[in-house]
């Protein structure tokens, strides 16, 4: 029996990758030029597939980069010009003010502890370009409730709100009209291959790029929204891209689509509602989130404390891997993926173990 | 019969590719954290493996980026401070010329026509940091004579000498010791799926990053010089990385040790010499390179003028598939790659083919 891999990411593969990745092989997708009319046939499936399965709405173009965190460092360098401001709650929140930092940009923070959320009454009179907040914190399991996440926009009605779903899309369902642009990578909820980050960008977002191009003598790396975009209009990619990844995705996206979104969103909430009330009578662990409308249903953290080790072990002598606690708190908690490619039946067979755990 | 891609780059797949992959994707390779001891076991492999089959002195250092792009703009960033210098005599070669430039670094330029190279004799008191040099310009088939381009640390033996062996890397047998850092992708001469950079960088060179680093309030971007150095040192990467590609790339430099480099480097130059022999004596068609020792063995061009179409149609009636020639000379010529994973027999059936054709 194959290990099932509930790691946060890289998860595990979504259940047709594999005969997707033969046939890749098999009819040449991974020696076709990324400048030949093949490769703008795949990049153009991968973009109606995602519009389709996402319902997306027609003012939204797709890009692809290498990872997610090369879209902070594009969206530092692209689309901040006075400054931003950012929602953070844990460490990958974080470590998008960091690289706004880094690259010498004025950042501001609104931050709460772990397991919590930031205060989304952010009354000020500050104007900021862009504004950083995370659906989906992968560190903590905390998702951010949609009406708090839309509230942004209406206190900052000329700002990009700037949304990362690294490890809810495609499961969240947002109202794309209330957001500007959005991110995720494809190893986590996608079932992927590590190596290749989307990023979703309104003609807002698009708008706000090009003028501050053309206001500055900025630097012009090959990659950066304005490059990114005008070779996807073309179906192409600046510089040579993860081409299988692509391809994988495309045909992945076109599963889910005949799978149906309502369906995968549906099952996702049945697992998560199970693992959590199993959680909530657990006599050894518990829910690292306490308050439960900030529980995320992709993620899922347990503060296991000193028997982290002896339910990791556990876990992994049934052939299930589970993530580790991420920075501080590794060693104390384990952290769940609830993904897509997760069925009901391996999942059932997770709780029903961690229940049993003595 | 499945195609056979002599195109250069993405090309053909390393024969032993496909059951690497299925192994990756069996054992879980796919799934595991790239914080994980698992995946540091493969960076490490990988890097080991790479020492190995270069013959690679001490005092280099592997790094992986996303792309041969990446590194470009990373030198432009971490290795220029005052000016660089670029011996350019086609698209790739000028594509790092122009990195440079747009990332607002100053830069010189000695120029060729296509086909040629330009003059080495570089006589001039200017103090650069960084030389860049192309030692197989996949766009033209030019190869640079290892002497000339040895000759440029001679000349100026405070910079750093950066060569770009996108296209010959490991075919190329270099004296390390000549030069400071290297750089390939892993879609040419390699045999694998694209998205993913090789980066070889030595002593010299990285003294001179880390000084750079620490002089200035510089941009500090997650892939720098410095974090993907002191990333590597722990067999790690600052962000998720292409780990499937990475594994792929430890298992298939693996084969190629085994094999024995010689024999690899002997197969490629006997069939660059066939093909050649050949084109030189064809009635339509003749080598765009007309200096012999400027004829790259990984890289032939084909001047094939007004024919270019019916010999791209005639070689993919049977089932070989040939690159266009690049950029404006599109439609005017074929590339073809000669990799290590293209077999003597493939290549005397390809030699053979284009003979017949009239």
């Amino acid at each position: 029996m194959r290990k099932v891999y509930f790691t946060p990411g890289p998860s595990g593969l979504y259940f047709t990758v594999e005969h997707h990745i033969k046939h890749a092989i098999k009819s040449g997708v991974t020696s076709i030029s990324h400048r030949s009319k093949q490769f703008e046939e795949i990049f153009r499936e991968a973009e109606t597939n995602l519009k389709t399965l996402l319902q997306l709405p027609d003012n939204y173009k797709m890009v692809f980069t290498s990872s997610a965190t090369e879209i902070w460092e594009k969206m530092a360098d692209n689309l901040i010009s006075n400054k931003s401001l950012h929602m953070v709650n844990g460490a990958f929140s974080k470590k998008f003010f960091t690289a706004v930092h880094n690259l010498n940009k004025e950042a501001d923070i609104i931050e709460s502890s772990w397991g919590d959320l930031p205060d989304f009454n952010t009354s000020t009179s500050e104007s900021y370009d862009l504004i950083g907040v995370t659906h989906n914190e992968t560190s903590t399991g905390v998702r951010t409730p949609l009406d708090k996440l839309y509230s942004l926009k209406e206190q900052h009605p000329d700002s990009i709100v700037a949304v990362d779903a690294v490890s809810s899309l495609p499961v969240v369902d947002f109202d794309y009209s209330k957001i500007d642009t959005v991110y995720a990578s494809v190893q986590k909820a996608f079932g992927l291959p590590a190596g290749l980050g989307v990023w979703l960008i309104n003609d807002k977002t698009e708008a706000l790029a090009r003028k501050l191009y053309e206001q500055s003598n900025a630097r012009q790396s090959s990659h950066n929204v304005i490059s990114l975009l005008d070779q996807a209009q073309k179906y192409q990619t600046p510089s040579t891209p993860n081409i299988l990844g692509i391809y994988l995705f495309s045909q992945v996206v076109g599963d889910m689509i005949n799978r149906g979104i309502q369906q995968i969103r549906n099952d996702v909430i049945y697992k998560s509602a199970i693992m959590y009330n199993m959680l909530d009578q657990h006599d050894i662990i518990k829910p690292f989130v306490q308050e439960k409308t900030l529980r995320s249903d992709t993620i899922i953290v347990i503060d296991s404390g000193e028997r982290t080790s002896d339910l990791k072990t556990y876990l992994s002598d049934h052939k299930l891997e589970v993530g580790n606690g991420y920075g501080k708190m590794m060693g104390k908690q384990i952290r769940i993926a609830n993904f897509p490619t997760h069925s009901k039946e391996q999942f059932e067979m997770l709780v029903d173990l961690i229940n049993k755990f003595e």
